[in-house]
């Protein structure tokens, strides 16, 4: 499973809710989070969370596509296939099997910063999901025989996902477009003629690099105390020898962007044409202090839902476009993206649609935000936290995703306080910075013989 | 000094001369051109040419930009700056004040895939430009005194050549954007925010790896005989030790492109806009049989020059234009460019230059192109090469250029048949198969506030 960044910015949104019913408690006691490292370098995050008899064991790995080597693109999510390919000790499918057997359910997923595993099981099975996944840290066999067939499985779900959508080929070539330099201008799946010689070297070269307990973080959250995860890690994956010390991860950054770009997708599968608008900007891990949390702001009161700026005047005051938004991803190692979405209703003109989309955006960075649509946007933020504690596994996701991008369980727990920080100036100067047409990349998808013009 | 690919595809173009003149002699006898290699790996090339006493000494390693590690662009431009620098036996300046000494000159240059060092001296000054270049193969001399001062004269170099010229800045997103996953992304020169990292390790490392007889080729032309010629490349580079064995040069490829795109720089010191489109193609390298030389063939009789089609439709004929044109850059060693430009003349807008240009491109890619205007492609080809014996330094890089992206000294000497063997069905198959627009790149630069609609 591939995922962008995009969703952590809903779960950092989450993140804080916790802290702000606790106050005036420590952060840390009133989220009764706690974090150790073993004497592997593993560290691990205990999510207390008693209201039901359920455990979520997650485990991250510090490497994602933006981690591989040029010309093996898909090795990282290659691997997360691989891992349920069985180990000297437990045969392939043995681990899936006993999930299911015991009620439980598990998955995987891949981005351009971390992979992680998870199972949600009963806590009385959580030490054998620990005994699994310790065992596949280090002892994952890679046969040619294994590797032949699961490579034909991704090359297929690569058909699936994105040659046979011809949003998800825009969006590939746009994001090509994007990064001039650094690697997440990649797709995660990778290109389809990388994906065909990736070979048994390849996966064994990077699981023996990148799959050790000081290249990893273990989430556990649910129905467990601390002491009890620390003993049982220190049984289970305690026994995993330290891996390879691994240089800081380092990526080619952007150079300076100094043009406007267009990628244009025409297609006779397309039906409805849209428009995407993005640009490179800072993320949490890399942006000048609060300014992350300023475009999170921005793109909430730009497009953020049905109150937004760009759905109220595009939507519903005008009704030329269906569907219009803004995002953040903000949630990678490096540079992350802002961007914004419309599509026309009917037979509005995409540049009609545009040409609307880029005055909001003049706009907001000529006049900035009221202080009214900054608490608004603020109160939603907080109202989306409330129910973070609800979902054990959203919660896991969030420290492990934080921990494996540069981040610190204090990032997460004062996020909330560095949100209310943020200013109505400060919305406005990253709006000015940022959203700037002359280094903005537009992504036109089209029906074939549509005239965007 | 940088030079991009262009110059080799007119350079080929000069190459067969001396094989045409010299049927039904075998080409290689006709040229008289010799190759050997020495037992440290190091290929020698001898092109005799008696008519005056001067000889061109070059020296090419098979390194440049393309090679560089992620993130350490500028490297290979910079080394080739450093290799002036001085070694343990020669003090900087010392060469290049010997050179001056005896009234000769000398030079080197960077691309994407060589790098290249040259001098022209009287015959008798040869073995000493030999020894002084085969000392600086491997006795180079890096401090981190002459490191810091020179980093500031690549990077002076920079903001002369790109920053400070629009259009370079422009060349450069445009390639940028033109190669979604090859190197050929990355400007020779370097990024700036990577240039201005490169240190002593880096230098070193890169000097120790790409810099040894195993990865150059010594190529000598001018009033010599081969014989002398191999004496002193054993007495002189025969005594450098073979360096360690390099893998094979593979470097990411592109993916299937399936988009159109666009890149605008709008700028105030722009005086007169332009564009310019371009599509990946094959190169002579990796292009099927044939398929290059339709390539250079399409070039020439679409924007070769004051007869050519674009030229005589857009400047000639309606005056639109003041400048159009078409080349094909297919000297390197991996997937090249085909790119047509044009500028418009008085206030004919850019868009109607585009559409011009465009139907031309329309009209070869269906109806192809006559006999007659091919075989006076060919004979304009032809006819250049007549000229080629003229320049010892061109046919010394034109051998060198070709044997350091995967060529042979055969290819050199037989392209001139395979130029004579393209078809107008050849051509045309070319310019249906690649000037698709939904895949080109185009770029726009325009002077502040122009509008190119």
């Amino acid at each position: 499973m591939i995922s962008g960044h995009t969703a952590r910015r809903a779960l950092l949104g989450l993140a804080g809710a916790a802290l702000l019913l606790a106050s005036p408690l420590r952060a840390e006691e009133a989220s009764g989070v706690s974090t150790f490292t073993l004497d592997n370098g593993l560290q691990v995050v205990v999510i207390p969370d008693h209201r039901a008899p359920v455990v979520t064991n997650m485990i991250w790995y510090k490497v994602g596509g933006a981690d591989e080597k040029p010309g093996k693109s898909g090795i990282a999510h290659f691997l997360e296939h691989l891992m349920f390919k069985g180990t000297g000790k437990h045969p392939a499918g043995e681990f899936s099997a006993k999930v299911a057997e015991i009620g439980g359910n598990e998955n995987a997923f891949t981005t351009q910063d971390y992979t992680a595993y998870y199972q949600q099981v009963a806590p009385d099975s959580l030490p054998m999901m620990m005994e699994f996944e310790a065992d596949r840290m280090r002892g994952l066999v890679l046969t040619d025989a294994v590797i032949g067939p699961e490579r034909d499985v991704i090359i297929e779900e690569r058909r699936m996902r994105v040659d046979n959508d011809p949003g998800a080929v825009l969006s590939e070539e746009l994001q090509a477009t994007l990064y001039q330099n650094h690697p997440y201008r990649i797709p995660v799946i990778g290109w389809l003629h990388e994906m065909k010689t990736l070979d048994r070297q390849d996966a064994v070269s990077f699981y023996e690099s990148y799959y050790a307990p000081n290249n990893a973080v273990l989430v556990v959250a649910g129905d467990v105390t601390a002491d009890h995860v620390r003993a049982l890690a220190e049984q289970t994956f305690g026994k995993v020898p330290r891996g390879p010390d691994l240089p800081p991860r380092v990526r080619p950054q952007e150079p300076e962007q100094n043009t406007s770009r267009t990628v244009t997708l025409t297609d006779p599968r397309v039906s409805v044409p849209s428009l995407r608008k993005a640009w490179v900007v800072p993320s949490y891990n890399d942006a000048p202090k609060g300014e992350a949390e300023a475009l999170d702001l921005l793109s909430e009161i730009l497009g953020g839902g049905i109150r937004s700026r760009l759905y109220q005047e595009l939507v519903v005051k005008s009704g030329a476009a269906a569907s219009a938004g803004a995002y953040y991803d903000g949630g990678g190692l490096d540079d992350g993206s802002f961007g914004i979405y419309a599509s026309p209703r009917g037979d509005t003109k995409l540049a009609d649609i545009e040409a609307a989309a880029d005055a909001e955006l003049a706009r907001i960075a000529s006049d900035g935000v009221t202080e009214d649509e900054l608490e608004r946007a603020k109160n939603r933020f907080v109202r989306s936290m409330i129910f973070a504690r609800d979902d054990q596994s959203d919660m896991a996701r969030i420290y492990g995703s934080t921990l494996t991008t540069g981040g610190t369980v204090e990032d997460i727990e004062n996020w909330p306080d560095r949100i209310r920080a943020v200013t109505a100036d400060a919305v406005k100067a990253a709006a000015a910075r940022y959203l700037d047409q002359s280094r903005s990349v537009t992504g036109y998808l089209l029906p074939a013989k549509e005239d965007r013009s």
